[in-house]
């Protein structure tokens, strides 16, 4: 006889996974059927592009010279046509807004990835560039399922506070000085940044401070002893509907050599169809297709056809014109409720284009899931994101437990005004 | 000044990444503009189905409701109908063939698990099983890119050669026995298994050849000390064209709790769409869900939406009936091409469905990517998939060098008659 038989084979990293803090979430949905939830990053069904995208199937579908190409298999780095127009407009948009020269050689077809979603190449990312121990430096607060993807993986995060112009290069700078004292620089291996309307925060980082950014990384990268990337999230860069557009990172004089790009379609025209993209350099670049060949060979054809076509046509553009203008509707409902029914000491930005109004209350307000507070709301069935579920695991400070993310990206206008004066009352009856 | 500034911040597995040996046979493709490819595991392009693709996503956005549905964001485990029905369908294929009773339990919707393919399952699968330095059982030959799976997770592998059967438990059973001696067996996580009309060989595993393994691999489970899978890839089930259908291992007495099964939408209906799925015990199960969280949170609705359209519309079942009538029609060609130009001391099995023709030549006749046999058939403008690609990394074997596999799947009928009848001329320049 040998040993006894454990329970499980799971690997290192299968052993650290744990259900996502949405899946808990997304369980007391289902379970209160008539819960109004400002909790889901699910967009807005209205404006999902029904009629534009049977439109464009239609016409795809319609000869087999078109229809056969999206049917097929298709190359690891995706559509030749759809990293071209990817490209050129990834180039418009930075020309138009960068102070300086852009890099024209970044701008290239060669060096873009089509992914299912910019997620997946947030995970390949980290794949190819952490190993356990590592060290992701992140916003404090930043996008949870990016949190998700590192703690699996093993990585260790710090955060770095934010400012209304993005991450406070002051307070970055005093994290990579803590972590050279650590004699930990050898294991950090990126920045990773929302930077535009950030997910919670709705926090756009100016491109100066993108740039202040990225030379102090390459400042510490000496002492790291290898390159230190900006890993810059742009999920929400269409999704603007106040205020000027900004420069892309890539568009700095380092851009070229450390930054990661991950864009989207999906959020701007149906996150049903999971087509995002990546702008990378090398080495960066050749181990993700290396690694994507290993994931899937490729992203679904029909989607990236699809969105070639929508892009192609315009209807992609007229859309998330659209988009923007039914968001900033829905964002002023929202803020115009928060300042109806919630107490004079909470604060909000209001939202210049994403999906979010992170709200901010007296630090003796618990807003975590096992507070008075979140109970009372799931009790008057209203559901809110706990503002710490978006905190890094972080050993060098408390996690703040104060705030909340709320979205209006899914929710109806009725939902938006309901659920914001349900906790409203909630908060009124608590702390009133 | 800190130390000189590496090249690179690649993670471990980043470095073991390299180009996959079907991304040299494209760049030879693409050299090569006049180049017969019988490499390519593409599928048939005239049979790939617009019209319906057409009429069914017609259909499915000409209303709203829905439309909607199928472009927003899904869940992670994949969409309830579509989960439902491939239980269902799956509970009746092997409930036409298993000789026993089937353990309902298992063909359950909420063991399912849909995936941007079933590639993406084997991925998942082998992030959450495996550590590097563990040893996963593979068929030899068996399919390349699970091997690039594997060699970038730093995963070892042992080949264990085929019967007309499937893999020879005896021989299985000698390599457990092996790793036994070597104090190894607590690192084996699990056998690769692809079981009907298997990429490279075409060969087909009895169910009895199933209930042998996975009795095996339980005996030596108590001294691995923890559960040893069997991981059975069905992609080529439904691309059977003669033949009676096999149960799959679920069907098994053991399969319920070790059978981890990976199925496909695609290659059935069309590739350009990536639906695949798992039926997958716990804690498996909750794992790769996890997992998949971080990955992309849930496989692109539009595809999975498509494919139950076209599984309850009775569309799907239309197309594979058309598809193995044409893969039957594409094998015979091949075949008969094989009879007339190739030497006698060429074998091959004609196959009973997949895409593949594996044919050995005599062990002198070298057939690797720096053979004269393969540089002069690319001369000559046609191109073969080296069987010595489909062998894995085995310190306990030399890789056998004397075969290659053809595909049926993607070249017309002109191609296969004079692909065949180069590489018969090439074969006959060189050893006639």
């Amino acid at each position: 006889m040998g040993r006894s038989l454990k329970t499980t084979a799971l690997s290192a990293l299968g052993r650290r996974l744990k259900p996502p803090p949405i899946s808990w979430l997304m369980e007391q949905v289902l379970a209160r059927p008539h819960l109004v939830s400002l909790a889901a990053g699910f967009t807005d069904d209205a404006t999902l592009p029904v009629a534009e995208t049977r439109r464009l199937l239609t016409r795809l579908l319609a000869r087999r010279a078109t229809g056969e190409p999206a049917l097929q298999y298709g190359s690891t780095p995706g559509l030749p046509a759809l990293r071209r127009l990817t490209a050129s407009r990834l180039y418009e948009q930075d020309a138009a807004t960068a102070p300086g020269q852009l890099p024209e050689q970044v701008y290239h077809p060669d060096a873009i990835v089509i992914t299912h979603g910019s997620q997946q190449l947030l995970y390949l990312l980290c794949e190819v560039l952490c190993d356990p121990g590592d060290v992701v430096l992140v916003e404090d607060p930043t996008y949870f399922v990016f949190l998700g993807i590192l703690s699996c993986r093993g990585v260790e995060t710090r955060g770095i506070p934010l400012t209304s112009e993005g991450p406070d290069p002051d307070r970055l700078e005093a994290v990579l000085e803590q972590l050279r004292r650590e004699h930990r620089l050898h294991r950090v291996k990126m920045l990773y940044l929302v930077s535009y309307h950030q997910n919670p925060t709705g926090t756009t980082t100016s491109f100066a401070c993108k740039t202040a950014i990225l030379d102090l990384l390459r400042h510490y990268e000496r002492r790291a002893g290898h390159p230190i990337y900006l890993l810059e999230d742009a999920a929400y860069r269409e999704l603007r509907f106040a205020g000027p557009d900004t420069a892309s990172a890539l568009a700095t004089p380092t851009g070229p050599e450390r930054v990661l790009y991950a864009g989207t379609y999906s959020k701007p025209f149906a996150t049903g169809v999971r087509v995002g993209f990546g702008v990378l350099p090398e080495p960066v670049r050749s181990a993700v297709l290396c690694l994507k060949g290993n994931h899937d060979f490729g992203t679904s054809n029909l989607g990236q056809h699809l969105l070639l076509a929508a892009l192609e046509s315009g209807e992609y553009d007229q859309h998330v014109i659209q988009l923007r203008r039914r968001y900033a509707t829905k964002a002023s409902w929202m803020t115009a409720a928060l300042r109806r029914h919630f107490p004079p000491e909470a604060h909000w930005t209001d939202p210049r284009g994403g999906m979010y109004v992170w709200v901010r209350l007296p630090r003796r307000v618990r807003t975590g899931p096992r507070s008075a507070l979140f109970q009372r709301a799931l009790a008057a069935d209203v559901l809110y994101v706990p503002g710490r579920f978006c905190y890094a695991l972080d050993p060098t400070r408390r996690t703040p437990d104060h705030e909340m993310r709320l979205s209006f990206g899914h929710a109806s206008e009725q939902a938006i005004r309901t659920g914001v004066a349900r906790l409203g009352r909630v908060l009124a009856a608590l702390y009133g």
